[in-house]
């Protein structure tokens, strides 16, 4: 067997955010729909990226942003994604490696530019994001490096990724490489568009490769077209593990004929909930390395995702193992 | 007389921050001293970004910082610096835009990179500075555009400019231009080592130039070699307002036979004094172009100086004229 290098390696699009407040007139006038996730082309992210506020730039993106919560967790990770030969991809790798994973990804020469995500974030705390994929969407199967993902105990996947054809591919590489190394596939649906336009395909890959989903209400409800409570049913007859988290409702753990209604941590102020699901990810992921039991884990996950949605920007800004320890939770 | 379009306008070094978390034992290893600011080379800054800990990019630049926070004030701005044409000369750009400010100096093709400041922020809010320089050095006379100095109550020239040639020169332009226009010219020392390394040439654009000036204790001994209080005395004696910052004891205002001491505004937790002084600048130079008695210019600076090291991050994130309303200073 493979020696195990990590705790988790994930795979998604490699993107640096860039975010600002913003409010609900600016929303309007550029017909965002407030929380929403949307594609935009370069064009569209130039005109946009005019009109925003003034704001800071941090790496991000989903499967990202869950690597950088389990190594503040402690934890040994490893991230392959796509950021292209330039001033935003390299921001990408040093922050990568600055908390400690490996990520070695080949930059792209020659393409588009490293993705961003331009985040409006309203007062109330939502953010509105719309991103322009650049790079990040042209990974491929050759991107996809055996010993990482042979050497992780657990792949987590970015269900973003299932639209590129040729991202799709990689993400099957993978699994076959994990599951032949006896490691453990997990997938996050990210989007309920994302579920919309690949449903059948993310139903089968759940099939053949999933061990672990996560996904919120709407995600859920969207890949099975039922009410919640029947798609939690769909969903534990299908995988080992669902993780369904719900905003301030905390999350649903199933396993089995296991089920585990996790409530939400309490935050003092909700200041820009973007990073919330990956770092409940990442919460969950690592617990579950570290083979804490399925409640541990996700009320890992309700830590994580309380401490992010506390500050702007989508990774920790304190040790979450310090906050672990003091929580009793590691 | 030409048209006055602008309160304030600046010329200063266009960079990039990049900003993370560090501690001592981490500026010890790599030979820095804490609070310092040091010139480096792209290649020691490519190496000691790598050792850095993952943070955030905002854009920062001292006179800019300054320009952001009259912008915030709700003072008209402009600002000319020189950013490369790559990615986080675009995010300069961006964000000066953003905020109401007028910038449109040509960006640099061929040459060096857009510059950029790697700060290391200490546990105790302090921050070590190191700069690799890159385009925003590349300014020249011809960048000087005298519908913006013309049209400028008050012109704001950053110290550190005095170390390349071609800026001192577009300093001097500047200067003319703005004299004939009957404008003020303010000027900040910028660095002590600055100031070690032009004293004369500083002194003698003082002499020739300035109508008011920007110092800390270090920067004010450093250019009179004397004590505080004969370097307060010989000041005095050169311009007419001077603007001495002395951290946590506040400043000190003088001008012919006026003396303020302004205290410092009270902070709750010192995060990072990342930009304490630029935003200082920017409190006092709108108070001086709204006509605000000194008392109060000094007072605006404090305020603004304040809310700067509340957080991460060189210019202001809450709006800089409500806090002003609310404490009656506007």
């Amino acid at each position: 067997m493979t020696k195990e290098l990590y705790d988790v390696a994930a795979i998604g699009n490699a993107i640096v955010d860039v975010i600002a407040p913003s409010d609900d007139a600016f929303l309007q006038a550029e017909g965002l729909t407030k929380g929403s996730m949307q594609l935009i082309d370069e064009a569209r992210a130039t005109a946009l990226y005019a009109k925003m506020a003034a704001g800071i730039e941090t790496s991000g993106g989903s499967a990202g942003n869950t690597i950088a919560g389990v190594a503040s967790l402690g934890g040994r990770a490893a991230y392959l994604g796509k950021v292209a030969a330039d001033q935003l991809g390299e921001v990408f790798a040093h922050d990568m490696r600055a908390i400690g994973a490996r990520f070695d990804t080949t930059a792209l020469e020659g393409g588009p530019a490293t993705a961003r995500c331009l985040i409006n974030v309203t007062p109330d705390g939502q953010r509105t994001m719309c991103t322009f994929l650049g790079a990040s969407v042209e990974l491929t199967e050759a991107d996809v490096d055996p010993a990482v993902i042979e050497g992780a105990k657990i792949v987590y996947l970015e269900g973003y990724l299932f639209d590129p054809s040729e991202a799709r591919k990689a993400f099957h590489k993978a699994a076959e490489l994990a599951h032949a190394a006896g490691r453990m596939i997990a997938i996050t649906l990210s989007d309920s568009f994302v579920v919309e336009r690949h449903r059948d395909e993310l139903l089968a890959f759940i099939d053949d490769h999933a061990d672990i989903v996560f996904a919120n209400e709407d995600e859920l409800t969207a890949l099975f077209q039922t009410s919640f409570d029947e798609a939690v049913e769909a969903v534990r007859g299908r995988v080992k593990i669902a993780a369904i988290t719900r905003s301030e409702q905390g999350s649903v753990v199933v396993s089995g004929g296991q089920t585990h209604a996790i409530a939400a941590f309490p935050v003092e102020k909700v200041v820009d909930t973007t990073g919330a699901g990956d770092q409940y990810a990442a919460g969950f992921l690592f617990g579950l390395a570290w083979g804490r039991p399925l409640e541990d884990c996700g009320r890992l996950g309700s830590m994580a995702a309380a401490e992010v949605i506390s500050h702007y920007g989508p990774r920790p800004q304190v040790s979450l193992s310090g906050l672990a320890a003091a929580q009793g939770l590691i």
